[in-house]
This record gives C-alpha cells, sequence and structure tokens, in this order.
C-alpha cells in the first residue's frame, strides 16, 4: 500500500508541542487535586470542554459544526466534492470518576491535532474530515457506556436510552436537548456555521485513536498497536444462597455456608482459566466482585454473589467457555448473564491501512485485539471501521495517573493523520 | 447434690403467664416496625426500657437499686446476713440493629421473675440476690462489646472504653454519666433506696441465663443447656495485594490478581477446616467479610482482603489451627490478629448444680460449649460463674425471628431459680 505525498505531509505536519498543550488545556476542565479528571458526560464541565475546543477550529474558513439527537457532536473540515461521504475520527470526553487525561480525550485531541496539520499545510481533501465526540462512553453518569455511539448506528435504541437517568433523577434525553441547545447558542454567538446531522448518515470510514489502557505495547516496546478485533465479552453474576447463623454457636454439621459453596466454585472456575489459558492465552477471565451477605467477621454467611468478566475473540470459543464455566459453579448457585457482547472484527481493509501506515512512518507497532470496548464496537456495524492504540504506562487507566509518552501520542497521531487523509482523498 | 425445699418452692413458683408477659412489654422499647427490637445501649429506649424494669419491683420492701461507673444497673433484694456477698444473675437488654426479644433481654427478665417467685414465696435469703443489667454487651453502637462486663471486672479498662465514640460523636464515658444521672433523679421521685455500687466488689456467684443462638439444643430436643465453657475465638484478617488493571486489556501473564491468590488461600483453609471437623468437631471456622478493590466487574483485583473466625474450646488447639491457617494462606497474605480471646471455663461447681438442678426438675438437658461470647466471659475471672441457656428456634439470633417456647424460657428459668436461691440460702 502507497501512500501520497499530501498524507504524507499532513502526518509529518503533527506538531508535538501543540498536541502536549492541548491535552493538558483540555485536562483543566473537570481537574481533579490529584491531577485526574472527572468530566462526566454532559455536565458543564464537559459541556464547556466542547465549546472551548470547537472554539479552537470554528473561526477558521471550510468548518462547520453539528450534533445528533444523541447529542454527539460533529466538527467537519469540508471537502472539495460536495456531497461526499466524511471520514471520521474522534473519541470520547466524558471520563471515569477518577479518571485520567488520556482515556477517550487522546482520540479527540488527535482528531483536532489532524485539523491543525491540515490547515498548516493548506491541504484541500477529496471528501470532508471529521472529528466526533461521542457522548457518554463511560456510563458512569447515565448507564450503561457507548450510549452515544450504540444511538448513532441504532438510532431505534434511542428513545430507551433517553429514559435513563442519572443519580440525581435527570433522564438522559432532557441532558441531550440540554447540550444541543447549548451548542447552537454557542454556534449563533460564534456565528459558526452549522450542518445537519441525522443518526445514522452514512460515512465513509471511521478510524478511532486510543490508548490501548493494558500493559501489552509497553511490555512488547512498541509505540503503536492496530487492532483487528475487538474481543466478546460476557458478564455473568453466580449467587450461592445459605443460611446465615452465628459463627461460634454454630457447629460445622449444622451449617450451610454460602461462603463455601462461593469459594469452592470461584476456585475451580480460575483453576480452569489458569490451566486453559495455557492453552489458549487469549482467554481472559477475571472475578472482580465478591459480595457477602451479611459479611460480618462472626457471621455464616448467608449468601454471597460474585462476577465473571468473561472475553475471547472467538464467539463460539466464548459460548463455550461460558458453558464450561457455568458447569465448575455447579447446580446450586443461580446465574445471571449480565451482559453479552459478541467479538467485534474490524474492516480487514483499514487495519491493513494502518498497518501499512506504521511500516511507512518507521513506527514500532504491532497488531492486535482490543481488550476493553469502544466506540468502535457499534461503528464497525454501519461503516467501515478501525482503531489505533498508544501505549499506556505501566498498562495504567481509569486512574488519575493514566499516562502515555509524548513521543508515542504523536507516532500514534502520525499513523492517524497519514490513515485519515489517505481515506480522504481517495474516490 | 440435693435443694432445699425452699429453693424447690421458688422454683415452682415461677410463673409463665407473667413471665411470657414481661418479655412482649420489654420488647415494646425500641420495637421495630418488622416484630425485632432495636435498642441500642444507654439510648432514651433503653434507659426507658432500664427505669420500667426496676419501678417493676423498687416500691416493694427490702429492694434496693444502684448503678456503677459503667452504667451496670443492679437490682437487690435484701439479705438476712447483713453484708454477706450477694449471688447475681442477669444479661444485658441492649440488642444488635435488627435484634430480636431475647437476646440478653430473657436473662434479664427471669431474674425479674425470680424476684416475683421469691416475694411471692416469702422466702428471705441468707444472701442478697442481684439481679444485674450490663451495659453495652452487644458492641453495636459502642465498639466492641462486653464494656459493661469488663469494666465491672477490669476496672483499669474502663477510662480506655470510656473515650470510645458512637457514629453520632457521643463518647461511651458521657452516656455513662448520663445514665447514671437518669437512674438517680428516677431513684430520687420514686424514692427508692439506692446502694453503694463500686466496680469489682466481692460477689458470691454469678449465673447468666441467654438464650443458645445455635441450633444444638433444638437439634438435641434438649430444654436447658448447662455450659461449663466458652470457647476460645481468633479473628484472623488476611490481605492479599495484587494490581489492579483493566479486565478486558490485561493478558494473565500481565496480571496480578488479588482475587486469584485470595480464593486459592480462602480454599485452602476451608478444605483444611471441612478436614479437620471430622476429626474434632469442636473446631468451628468462618469465613465472614470477603473485601474487594475496587470491587468492579470488569476491573482485576487490587486488593482482597477476608476475615477468619476460629473457634475452639482448647487453647493449645487454637493456637495450633490458628498457626495452621497462617501457613496455609502463604507467605504473601499479610496477616493481622483482630481478637485474641482465650477459652474460658466456667466454675465446675456451679456447672455440676445447674446440671443437678435440671435433673431435680426432671427438665432435659445438656452439658455444653458456648459459641458465643457473653458477659459470663469476664465475670468468670472474678467470680465463680455459670451459663444456662434455652433453645434458639432454628439457631437464629440477632435477627427480629430470634424466637424460643415458653415452656423452654420457663424451665430454664425453674433451673435458675433453683440453683440462684440455693446458692443464697448456703453459708
Amino acid at each position: 500500500m502507497s501512500f501520497g505525498p499530501l498524507a504524507v505531509q499532513a502526518a509529518a505536519s503533527i506538531n508535538p508541542e501543540r498536541l502536549g498543550r492541548r491535552i493538558a488545556d483540555l485536562a483543566a476542565f473537570g481537574a481533579r487535586a490529584d491531577g485526574g479528571v472527572d468530566r462526566q458526560t454532559l455536565t458543564d464541565d464537559d459541556l464547556a470542554a466542547r465549546r472551548w475546543l470547537v472554539a479552537e477550529v470554528l473561526h477558521r474558513p471550510g468548518y462547520r459544526v453539528g450534533i445528533d439527537a444523541a447529542a454527539n457532536l460533529f466538527v467537519q473540515r469540508g471537502a472539495s466534492i460536495a456531497g461526499s461521504q466524511a471520514v471520521l475520527t474522534g473519541s470520547h470526553l466524558d471520563t471515569q470518576p477518577a479518571g485520567g487525561r488520556l482515556d477517550g480525550a487522546f482520540g479527540v485531541i488527535a482528531g483536532f491535532e489532524l485539523f491543525d496539520a491540515l490547515d498548516h499545510t493548506g491541504i484541500c481533501t477529496r471528501r470532508p474530515v471529521e472529528v466526533v465526540i461521542w457522548t457518554n462512553e463511560e456510563g458512569c453518569r447515565f448507564a450503561p457506556g457507548l450510549m452515544g455511539s450504540n444511538g448513532f448506528v441504532y438510532p431505534e435504541r434511542l428513545s430507551g436510552a433517553r429514559a435513563v437517568r442519572d443519580s440525581r433523577g435527570m433522564d438522559f434525553g432532557s441532558a441531550c436537548d440540554a447540550a444541543r441547545r447549548d451548542l447552537l447558542l454557542a454556534a449563533a454567538v460564534g456565528g459558526w456555521p452549522l450542518m445537519d446531522c441525522p443518526l445514522a448518515r452514512p460515512l465513509h470510514a471511521y478510524i478511532e485513536a486510543h490508548i490501548e489502557q493494558g500493559p501489552e505495547l509497553e511490555a512488547a516496546h512498541r509505540r503503536v498497536g492496530c487492532v483487528h478485533t475487538i474481543q466478546g465479552v460476557r458478564w455473568l453474576e453466580m449467587v450461592f444462597v445459605g443460611r446465615s447463623a452465628h459463627a461460634g454457636s454454630t457447629p460445622s454439621h449444622l451449617r450451610e455456608d454460602a461462603m463455601v459453596a462461593a469459594v469452592r466454585a470461584a476456585h475451580e472456575v480460575l483453576a480452569f482459566a489458569a490451566a486453559e489459558t495455557l492453552r489458549d492465552p487469549r482467554l481472559r477471565l477475571t472475578i472482580g466482585r465478591f459480595d457477602v451477605l451479611p459479611g460480618s467477621i462472626n457471621t455464616i454467611a448467608g449468601e454471597v454473589r460474585f462476577t465473571i468478566d468473561l472475553r475471547h475473540p472467538v464467539e463460539t470459543t466464548l459460548a463455550a467457555l461460558h458453558a464450561q464455566v457455568e458447569v465448575l459453579c455447579g447446580a446450586a448457585a443461580t446465574r445471571r448473564t449480565l451482559l453479552d457482547k459478541p467479538p467485534v472484527s474490524f474492516d480487514p481493509r483499514l487495519h491493513q491501512l494502518t498497518m501499512s501506515a506504521c511500516e511507512q512512518l518507521g513506527i514500532s507497532h504491532q497488531s492486535m485485539l482490543s481488550g476493553a470496548f469502544h466506540d468502535a464496537m457499534p461503528l464497525a456495524s454501519h461503516v467501515p471501521t478501525t482503531m489505533l492504540f498508544a501505549p499506556s504506562r505501566g498498562g495504567l487507566s481509569h486512574n488519575p495517573a493514566e499516562d502515555t509518552h509524548l513521543d508515542d501520542l504523536v507516532a500514534c497521531t502520525r499513523a492517524l493523520a497519514l490513515c485519515v487523509v489517505h481515506l480522504a482523498l481517495e474516490h
């Protein structure tokens, strides 16, 4: 695959100093005292961050802004071919309550840096280049996550999502409407050109840059990950019921200890996962919650429930693992499936494009899975999609200490620029 | 052992209707909507219950009331030999937040029923008979429990206990002082005779009646348990530290999963306990708490801590079991001993007295361990002590559904009466 001189020029024009400064400036919106960020979706901090970012480019000629019914915000840099489908990049700005500066934010800032690089070199693309800020990726304020990108791809799901309330009783629909009014007011005041943004409108391609949120790239000393698949995930809950009683006065033969049953099952499941992983390292099994009722030192547990987060990139394998785990937990356990997301494979041509872009730029890279969900997951059902990962220092994410070396962010942004401009120039 | 006619007469004068009514009346103080009782120590409900109970007898000749520095309340029925040491019975009135009508309350009401039986038959004992209401047995409002009885036996520990604060910031010392003022005011208003109640004053004997809070008597179809020992208990905490990371994006070989280490250790400990209990059914081991940080479905546990409640009636065995459990948890676990109470053996003569009393009265009974703590635990270091248990329906306690058949409460109270009057008549 060969890249033209304009795409190469755009990638070369990525400015490390500008990229780093904009990430730092964005982190001021919802800044925590510990250096982290708490920017919940569609709050004042989030809307202020959106207005500030948009204002960075909207005074320049050729830019338009729009917002859809899920409050996803789009900034478009115009094209030489009227009516052509856009090449979309971007990510989200909302964070975990004790989040960092990069999860989501990096992908959005990378898109704005690409705008600057295009403007700096004066490149006019055939297709529009667009940067999206998806609403409520994290799902912290309104559960579950991916609400904006799911609403974009599956408009029929939006009415259900609009009814979801936050902890203060505000519903997602009203928050979206308020965000739409907020942007339209800012556009009126700023004299910004507006574009029409229907849900599920056709696009040419979507490439999302994101931090890895895992340790693989750092461990392999690679600057960029080219993601071919988001692995499938199932969340299971296993419930064990016993009879709560006094730990001192209840002899062993008269006990019904839910802890004994739950620990035995958890041990079987974890031992199975450890053995299975030796055969198939793609398997990921995590017991992350383990709740005990009444949870008192001197009381035999009346109920124990634990969760299993089970992931694999192959749906049939995932289903087989799920079945085996249920058998290991025994017939006495009540089981519920809390989440079932099949694996998503990205567009092979776009994946190859990202690999070639890294080769062209001399950036160390690898083809890899994404362990986490991303807005790219629903997008892949709608438009050819792929993702680029930057390494996470120590594998840390959802943490104020979340960090990536600026050189790696720059490398990832250059690869993104090369791909997006290449796609925006093609017929 | 033979019981005299006065003791037998007192036992025969226990009145089931009066005993049942007083238990029901007492349960109105701190009554919960679900039929249970929430009567936290030294609250208005608790003080009102104390005043109501005291007023039941203090208008009669020969009764005196007093309170000590730990707010333990004593009602004394006078003796024919001035200055003789009293035979003490009683228990506590404070409950768990979702407690029942009998835990503690039964022992106190049994003492007042004995007063009525003595007054009804006109028996004058050589030694005073006293009923005590120990303060803060449960340890719910002020932690830990047994604060009143420990303060009575070990006055030097009281100053430390006085500084303990409840969840609203009130300290135990101030609550004791307020309870003392409350009783002295009631005595002044009622014209009740007062007695001096120094801590650690000498007593002739202490016998506490209590519900079993376990299933053994019910399973064995016995009406009364004669307690020879309170088993020893150690509370251990095991802490496993890993590294919190994303469940999706962290491959197995790069994980430090605290859950894997903790489940393995808990499984070893519980399997050991199951095997060991077959050899020695006196062993009781419970894992009652299991806390996970951060405790999120899709996050690898960064820290897991669980508790072990380990009990055995023989101190050397308890120590050996403790050591084995620590080995099973592995060197990586950080361990803390949260509580270490050696077994307490009750006075052999008093234990034999309770067995003989049941035989004399034709009450089905058994010699048994107490699995739970009781105020009798510290008392046994100070005065010859023993306990009588009534069966708990379904073994339930610390529960609004806590219940005992009235016939069983009557049987236990008759045995108590026979023993206490026997002791109060002896030289």
